[in-house]
């Protein structure tokens, strides 16, 4: 990344930070992580596993946790406080501002917008955007080239959509939606009956309702409910390529990493973390607060707060416990057949 | 859900119900689960799990099975009949006739046609859709918003393309497929050789079929076959996300649910049921009517009617027994240490 | 497949083949498998696995390992040579040139080019496309219908996206990159902070570089990095459906199937082999050569040509050992009942 930024703007930032040591550079040209940077750099240290790299580092500045004992390299300025990661956010979001192009207010002149939709005057459509039939959207919502927005569809104030998302008919987003490249919002559920040894399909009548501040990864999708809607709760936020099925009632501040599967009218209640890959059968409800492992599978019900791993799944340190003794397994066999022969 | 249906309009569509009770409103304004319903709302016992709900529903009608022995509360219907679910569907149907909106038979002023098209005049081109030379569409056949048609491919009679599908070049949908939002169809398989330690790609000219009333789910890739053609079974129906690899042959009437990974060369036959984020290695068959647990690693050829689960994977009653055992591991390791020092 | 290819134009590519064996057709009308080809095909026998078919093969060509014992049947032309995969590719790459439709260099008139844009006269710009101010696109490049490349990205030579893809904005193609249809390039990655109690992004101010020779398969996501690069090595082949998370590092010649899942921040050195479905952890590293049977799940630094499986992962022969040594679990805890029975 390459970005022009001055030393005097990056301190004006970190008031409360203590100072240790002299920057010479008199512009900070990147951010970078402690083992690339360069002069002329800014890192950071976020992760406490990388400690170890902060001596060798040749960044020009360095953010670092309060109890960091090192002394900065001549030419080198230490800003130490008390979360360096929140404070680099900070830093980003400034940067992001001046970095992020324009979205001019209005219509592209390519995209297509029925007349009975209600667009507000500060909303960005890009180019190739379809907007259906009764669509509303609020002030402030950017839509990027190639996005579709179905019949009788609601998207709250300051949206984001990148480029190629798909919003069926009749769903709604509500304030400060983010919506990655290549979201499918409202594809018909995976529902058949059986009718004389065919599938005959359910037909999906409802919608998927996004809330506040949710924030959904590329290429996800989210299916709409039969009859009423499927949910994704206030604040959380769902990585990519993630399947949630019809019906399916996601709670708030949700953490859901990529690839994870969700079938049909499963609940799940706030502040749940899924790991990524993991799969979760219909029907069922996962407490508030619970954790669940990458490419864990899990069938049935799940308790508020607990922490499953593997398919069965299973609580994390039995799970730990079994993997270790089954690991052990040649051994135990062996010396069962011996013992055995000593009789 | 908001809807507009008369209650004698419901009656019509189940002439063969057993009516108990009295609905007091005059219309249905929504269906809806049985804990969710509100006066107004239609109502159903479709699975089992939920019989304890009917009591205490606040639906005004209500479908239910023959044998359910409630009686209605005041102002309420029961409708009994052999099978609430099909009735359910039937009703869903005719709901979403009056729903959908009419896609006007024609080509969308923004979309573009080459020349060489053949496109029915009963056909609705959706807004910026690009249909390629050669193309062959049916009557019936509805494309929406951003669709891709490539040369030489053919659409037959009553198909539906969502918004955003991409069928790359001369493959073959026949009559009533369902194509989700996302849908990649002929996209190159992936096959390489190792040519003085690079990878060279294998070209792949072939093409796939989708055989009639098949109906996929959004975001999900089918790779276009080698030589010949990658096919997708009459009646068959794949959930969201689902990956399915050159040059394999899925046969009729299957549920494959979503993430599935199907590699190159698979034969899946008849009616085989896929849980969802199972995995497929290459070049094997599964046989008729075959099941796979959600996750499973499937690595050899599958028996007809085998029903299997886990990595590697098992009959699904092995797999059982074995992952009781295994939570039994830590205990039988005492046992052994303890034996072992009696002695 | 449905070709025209003149028998000697079939010789011409291969003057080293030892010939056996009189073909009477004049055409070759197509390329199929031994057991499906007809008269007027050419088939080939790549996998050891199908030798038996060989004989009962209808094919009027077909390509031979130089060991092979058996003799053509009247009419048929057996073509003998080192390795019949590559000569088929090689057959493969003729036909395809003849197939494939010219894209014509220049801008399709429905797409739409920012001012800013420099491209290059010998790309090919299709339907429906949207391309960035200050984008570079080299000769030689084209882009099918419904891509979008945004702001300052740069494309470089001979590349080829399908119809759909999406490249946001700052990323680099260097040249020969294929991407497959549906494919996100430089998304969001998923960061978050906890800042009381709600997630709050992370900034994504990186990129995404793609080195040369790179093959990617459909909707593929690849997330841009927190303020570097993602970066995809040399000749690195990617299935379809594979999600790869911001910061991550693959180096050259790695095969990556469909379906994996790698978090961000992870090094894949090069030549590495992945299998379908398999999952990564942040932050850990991959050594050289290592091959992850799919499904698998790494949490920690595999070392350089390790081949692992599971999860927890363990090396592919530990694995075995204990799988097989699972199903005798219930025989073990019978015989332990009954050795403890007997004291």
């Amino acid at each position: 990344m390459i970005l022009e930024l001055e030393v005097a703007d990056v301190l004006e930032i970190f008031p409360d930070a203590r100072k240790e040591g002299i920057v010479e550079a008199k512009r900070i040209r990147g951010i970078s992580s402690l083992n690339r940077a360069v002069e002329g750099d800014l890192s950071f240290l976020g992760n406490p596993k990388y400690r170890s790299q902060v001596s060798g580092s040749e960044a020009s500045i360095i953010l670092l946790p309060e109890d960091y004992e090192g002394k900065p390299r001549k030419g080198q300025l230490f800003l130490r406080m008390k979360e360096p990661s929140l404070g680099l956010t900070k830093l980003c979001h400034t940067i992001e501002k001046n970095m992020t192009s324009d979205f001019p207010s209005g219509v592209h002149p390519t995209a297509f917008v029925e007349k009975s939709a209600k667009i507000d005057s500060e909303t960005s459509i890009g180019p190739f955007c379809y907007i259906g039939q009764n669509v509303e959207i609020k002030a402030g919502t950017i839509i990027e080239s190639h996005c579709h927005v179905g019949q009788d569809s609601f998207l709250g104030k300051n949206c984001r959509l990148y480029p190629g998302v798909k919003i069926l008919s009749s769903c709604e987003l509500m304030d400060r939606v983010v919506l990655n490249s290549g979201i499918i919002i409202g594809s018909e559920g995976f529902g058949f009956e059986q009718v004389e040894s065919a599938h005959r399909k359910i037909p999906h009548l409802g919608k998927v309702i996004v809330e506040n501040d949710v924030e959904i990864g590329a290429n996800t999708c989210i299916d709409r409910a039969r009859f009423e809607e499927t949910r994704i709760g206030e604040g959380t936020k769902i990585d990519n390529l993630v399947q949630i099925g019809h019906n399916v009632q996601i709670g708030k501040g949700c953490l859901i990493v990529a690839q994870v599967g969700i079938a049909g009218s499963v609940q799940i209640e706030d502040f749940v973390v899924i790991g990524g890959q993991a799969g979760f059968s219909g029907h069922i409800t996962v407490g508030k607060g619970a954790k669940i492992a990458g490419q864990a599978g899990i069938t049935k019900d799940v308790e508020p707060g607990a922490f499953l791993k593997g398919n069965p799944a299973m609580p994390v340190q039995l799970a730990h416990r079994i993997s270790i003794l089954q690991r052990k397994l040649p051994e135990l066999f062996n010396r069962f057949a011996q013992n055995a022969g000593n009789k």
